[in-house]
């Protein structure tokens, strides 16, 4: 008799990186198993088949045939980008099966549209592997932190930039030898371009964001600064001003009721937990008025720990089904407004300066008396030396300010004479 | 029309600091209310009732009373203590109740019972709140990391006295005058024996670890050792070593299906997630084969985090009760086997030992000698200036070597006229 009789069917849309890793996650799995995997190529040569221990899967290139077979009760997707997983997705949940998706874009990009589709269908959508690969964040969210009001989010959601960043911390080294290097061992894609513009965190905390407060967030509302402009020397200042740089994402739940949610490089404490979050690790720390500070280390990318999670979401998935009929509410979205965004010129920080200016008496003065004048109040400014073209680096902390006052006082500093260059602005996380 | 009458009724054993905190925590719960609370004291002024909003729960003296209330469908027992709780929490299973408890005595201890009671009479038993408070690890075990092989946990499980350790290092503080403060700043009990001696951890070990390893662990078959040995000396020379000097539990599945389980100090490397948790905190690591090293640390204690950990769990259960008639098999223990525990005296470590000798030539060279003779391989030795008795004062970090071995080395090194005393031996992680 074949074991595999009783089992749940499996559909696996995709076999690259996660999908193998699915495979191998699944392959001692008691009560599912995987039916058939949608592929590209189907003439490519696949490693995982070499040591399944049962029946393999079916290979094959018609993706739709997988989403529409009556014997399966679960689309795993795992193609990621927009197209066509959300095409497929869509058919699957039409056709009654249950998804689970390790896919940030899609669920970034069109959760509200899929989640309404699912409770219309009765089925339900997991998709723990969209963040932070193998961290257990968002059904810590949904389920144990349940009973919490969040009041913020702050965590480090990309592997490669904080890769980059701790190279060049450790070795002394450039921003692009280290890129280079990241490239080389895997950690960054040959187009790194969605890592380092900030641009997957952003998909990122407007995930966590949208569980966390219970509302619906648009990607495009995210603010969004890469780490392209982060030299050596801002992460050796961080250092010297008992700071470390980080590629952060945010969000804040204020008093008014508006999200602050935004990703770009910051000053943060080394007392944060966050600051001792290393290599190609994610972290995340949250803030809930019952729990109080919880962090989260771990890896955030990568075959095995992204299977992990979408194999963790099959498994609750199939205890559900074998429990119960309807769908567990707590894997339910239940909240359809979209949230109110604070832009990042509403916001208020401290921040960290580096500005390069003529070298002569009296500059330090003019600087602090300028910033004085739009009352930008300086925490310490300090000259860092002169420069072989006869300029002075300067390097200040601000004292808490919005953040449009701040920009209308760079803008006027910047026509002076005296002031040659903002060399870099990075917010400092309080 | 009172909104509170299709809510799911809840019994509170017990209404110390935890059960102030769970009252708190669900006065805005849309689908439960407490109907009654069982309390020692009925005449307490009790500070939980001046904020609530809607009918305040009946404090009853008479705590069988709520076990057998059959308008009441989760008992939550927050009494700590094996008696009551054990006779309480078995007749409210008998009464088919859904149980939630932060009690980690009872779960360590009567698991096992309580557990096969639970399954005969389709209840469940949640408890995430026992072990670490508000971080989340119980359920992320039993869920979402469910698909992988654990092989190690890794744990600072006692705020009191990791609030202990880190405050002889920050402020150069003897043991004692820490546990004081400690006391007066309530982190520490009156009689802090359970903290101290290691006991408290040993629960959490016990408790993870069958969880993780899908066995039962007895008790008293985890080997425990506290701080009370600890001297500022062993913390300020594990820093100087590259350590970082901390009360752990670990729990290690070994190749041959032994656990081996044990709770004492030990020297971690910096490198170590668990070494920068500081103060009242707790941490967690775990190492599975699909997620790698996985990190959580957050408040092991206090009356809201715990909360946090009890409402979730509350929320949960309604959750699946809402949508199921039966127990969801990801919360009902399976397995019934008992752990075979490797003992102790068979583990392999490398030591830190702090070793008073006489103070003359040759004497380095001796203990090196004898050590070799025993086939205890030294990694450093030092000697560390002479004392005003005229001991000399001489640290060494050994190779990994069998407990047992080194055990007799060191009985026959004490026998010797050159030791004076064996002042400390701690272990070192790998």
């Amino acid at each position: 008799m074949n074991k595999n009789q009783n089992k749940l069917k499996i559909g696996l849309l995709g076999a690259g990186t996660v999908g193998s890793g699915v495979v191998k996650a699944l392959q001692n799995n008691d009560f599912v198993e995987i039916k058939k995997i949608g592929v590209k190529d189907l003439n490519k040569k696949r490693d995982f088949f070499t040591n399944l221990n049962s029946n393999n899967p079916a290979l094959t290139g018609n993706l739709s045939e997988i989403v529409s077979d009556p014997e399966i009760g679960i689309v795993v997707e795992v193609l990621g980008g927009l197209n066509p997983a959300k095409e497929l997705v869509t058919l699957a949940i039409k056709n009654k099966k249950h998804i689970v998706t390790a896919n940030k874009d899609l669920i970034a990009t069109y959760g509200p549209e899929l989640f309404d589709l699912a409770k219309e269908n009765n089925v339900q959508i997991q998709f723990e592997a969209s963040v932070c690969g193998g961290i257990p964040i968002i059904n810590t969210l949904k389920q144990t932190l349940s009973a919490n009001n969040f009041k913020k989010i702050t965590g480090i959601f990309n592997g490669t930039t904080n890769y980059i960043l701790t190279e060049m911390l450790n070795k002394n080294l450039s921003f692009e030898v280290c890129l280079k290097e990241a490239q080389e061992l895997g950690y960054a894609e040959p187009d790194p371009a969605n890592d380092i513009s900030g641009r997957d965190s952003a998909y990122k905390i407007a995930i966590l964001a949208s569980i966390a407060f219970r509302e619906r967030i648009k990607i495009d509302t995210v603010y969004t600064e890469g780490i392209q402009k982060i030299t050596l020397e801002d992460i050796l200042l961080a250092e010297e001003l008992g700071y470390r740089l980080k590629l952060i994402g945010l969000a804040k739940k204020e008093s008014d009721g508006k999200i602050d949610i935004r990703v770009h490089p910051a000053f943060i404490k080394k007392t944060n937990t966050l600051s001792s979050v290393f290599g190609a690790n994610n972290g995340v720390l949250v803030e809930g008025d019952l729990v109080g500070e919880l962090t989260l280390i771990g890896k955030g990318a990568g075959s095995m720990p992204t299977a992990s999670s979408v194999a963790g979401d099959i498994n609750l998935l199939v205890a559900q089904i074998s429990s119960s009929q309807k769908p567990n509410p707590q894997f339910v979205c239940q909240h359809t407004d979209f949230a109110k965004i604070r832009p990042v010129s509403e916001t208020t920080n401290c921040y960290f300066l580096r500005i390069r200016t003529e070298d002569k008496a009296g500059v330090v003065g003019q600087i602090g008396t300028m910033f004085g004048k739009h009352d930008v109040s300086i925490n310490t400014l300090t000259q860092r030396g002169t420069n072989q073209d006869n300029t002075a680096s300067i390097t200040l902390l601000t004292h808490l300010v919005k953040e449009e006052r701040l920009q209308r006082a760079l803008a006027e500093i910047k026509n002076t004479n005296v002031v040659k260059q903002v060399e870099n602005v990075i917010r400092v996380l309080d």
